[in-house]
């Protein structure tokens, strides 16, 4: 597998992409993508777990559930298009219809995605008097590919791109790319509030719902920001079997398939975490020894969770104590007397004692922008990691006034 | 039921109380605080459900879990006495033996609370050191009883202090009070780090027992600042049984005392989430509808936890859709059409639809300082309510430098 720096969308065969501003931010900023394929794809899907679901999302939900084929998924940021009644979903059919014309296809093949303010309407004119540019646009150059991406962001500071370029067993090449975006009101499950995935591999939907759904597990679902998670939030992948490579279910090539989709969610998943809202840390959290899956789970989600980790985090405080009561209110069971933390490299509590440390050997490890928080127990062999970011004032003021 | 207004820990009969500093504090506040009864009282605690607990803590159940009557408590704050192992075993019990000692009692009736940083060695010797003053200092004073709940403050802006007295079935008066100190790393269960409460009527442990749980469970244990439960939370009643008066299991004299400790621990309860770290507001979340217990404690508690919903009052934005959206995640079963969102008497969402508002009559309401979010759901008859504050500016900065 060869990680492509500057991945783009259109990275796999028989993709185009585009992004344009359809005035839905104020600024003129781009906030509608499109991303099709050239020919019908198998789709795949993994949703937010949030009861309340958006218009949009529930739209693509059904679509994906018929098992038919699609050509593309179009996405509006600022209006999440939820919690507006039955006009929501009619709104969405009226956007997938204006971007299915325009393709020369029908609107069932066109996935809706949207994020942003809930409770308000979608301003269906303006999008849909964007979308002939919008659809005369695509293209597989880079820069269109990476004006999707940039299309999708809300308040992301940076743009999610992915991709591996993986060869089969047999020397022929498949492609996978990934877009997304963050970037607050994130936590399992799910952890983002929507990524594309785009592969030119011929796949079976069962086969790829399996893959999907593994490689999100322990990535997409290991990213918490603030702990909420959105009625938006979807992972789509589209597959379209141009590269003219069928990935088989249980060969090597679905396991290579498979390691490239599982290393790509991670490396978006990290990007997310990066970019949280208001970040100015990356933060990563390790439990070894748990003595089982859910409470290995509990104790990193406890941990990346905390606003008092977090913001101790952000002062770049040796708070340390703070990581050992977050294990201690889990719910995890384990022995308070045999828990060692670590954080980048430093060993803070050896058998559930403070271990005196150097005050300023700590503000210097904690200065750096990547913070590793290891927590070993003796309980057993789980194990779990997930991937959050630091609580600043940026947080808040960009959470205090959303809407405006 | 007479609530008293600027009621005092000393209050009831018998009970003497002191705060000084012993210059744990950098800034020369009260840091030491000391409840004590002339007569042996029955005592009572509930404690934090976290798994780590404090040594002065762990000594504090395992006194009270012998049955014996005790004199008093003392409470440090700066310093939680946590995760430093055998040592802080030993350092809770010189200080409870340097008061027992001033006293001429024995320090196991001497129970002992500290909080602060965790990981930390005691400042043994200058606690020590202001024993005899804080002991001679005791009184049944005002002021002296006021630097009591001065003393156990950390980053508490004011002190919390509530009492009542009832009147009995036979004319009889009985006088309950409680100092307590809030106010970050709170959430259920416990609320609060350290609440103390007073009161002269004789009453057995077993009954003042099941009182003082009934009590906390919707009062301390429904109140969530940041979602952090610490390590050294107790609420702790002394019962000296001066007033004469003998409170019996099943009688109208024990539903009147208890009426009068859920008073009370209510008061003191909102008066922690009012003064939660960097609040600007007090906000109560209430659940009518929900379809059991539980369903209806994880609503209240994902609203009251959301940094999203927090952060947005504290902007005074209308973003109702978080709250929405908190509800869905929750784990509650709901139907997502029939739930209507009220805020300070404004409806915001009507069977899961957003209803048109006012701006400026939103942005009217959103400046009040008290804020009431009632949801409405149509699954059952279940009820629950969370008291929280907002998320502000002010606790990032508390909790990024809390130690220095």
């Amino acid at each position: 597998m060869a990680d492509i720096e500057n991945a783009f969308i259109t990275l796999p065969a028989g993709f185009k992409a585009n992004g344009v501003s359809a005035g839905l931010k104020d600024n003129g900023a781009l906030d509608l993508g499109l991303v099709v394929s050239d020919l019908p794809c198998t789709v795949s899907g993994v949703y937010t777990s949030n009861l309340v679901k958006g218009h949009s999302l529930v739209r693509t939900i059904n679509l994906i559930n018929t098992g038919k084929k699609v050509r593309g998924i179009v996405v509006n940021t600022r209006v999440a298009n939820a919690g507006v009644g039955k006009d929501g979903v009619s709104d969405a059919d009226k956007i997938a219809s204006a971007v299915a014309e325009s393709l020369g296809v029908s609107s069932e093949e066109i996935l809706t995605g949207s994020t942003g303010t809930i409770g308000v309407r979608l301003p269906v004119d303006k999008i849909t008097a964007a979308v002939p540019g919008l659809v005369e646009g695509l293209s597989t150059q880079e820069q269109a590919a990476h004006n999707a991406a940039l299309a999708i962001m809300t308040t992301d500071t940076v743009p999610k791109e992915a991709g591996a370029t993986i060869t089969m067993s047999d020397g022929r090449e498949v492609s996978i790319a990934a877009i997304a975006k963050g970037s607050g009101m994130i936590h399992p499950n799910l952890a983002t509030m929507i990524s594309v995935f785009t592969t030119d591999a011929d796949i079976d939907g069962k086969l790829l719902d399996g893959i999907l759904h593994r490689a999100v597990s322990h990535t997409f679902n290991r990213v918490s920001v603030d702990g909420d998670t959105s009625v938006c939030d979807m992972v789509i992948v589209l597959a379209n079997g141009k590269s003219g490579v069928t990935v088989e279910d249980g060969s090597e090539d679905a396991k290579l398939f498979e390691e490239a989709m599982t290393k790509i969610s991670e490396d978006i998943a990290r990007m997310i975490a990066s970019d949280g809202e208001g970040a100015t840390k990356f933060i990563e959290v390790e439990v070894f020894g748990a003595s089982n899956d859910k409470d290995a789970l509990n104790i990193v989600t406890a941990v990346a969770r905390s606003p008092l980790v977090k913001t101790a985090i952000f002062g770049e405080d040796a708070n340390i104590g703070r990581i050992l009561t977050a294990v201690g209110y889990s719910g995890a069971k384990f022995d308070p007397e045999k828990i060692d933390i670590t954080v980048n490299g430093m060993l803070f509590f050896r058998d559930g004692v403070c271990v005196p440390f150097d005050e300023d050997e700590a503000a210097k490890l904690l200065a750096e922008h990547d913070i590793h928080i290891v927590i070993k127990l003796s309980e057993g062999e789980a194990y779990d990691r997930m991937f959050t970011c630091d609580f600043s004032y940026d947080y808040v003021k960009i959470n205090g006034s959303y809407r405006t």
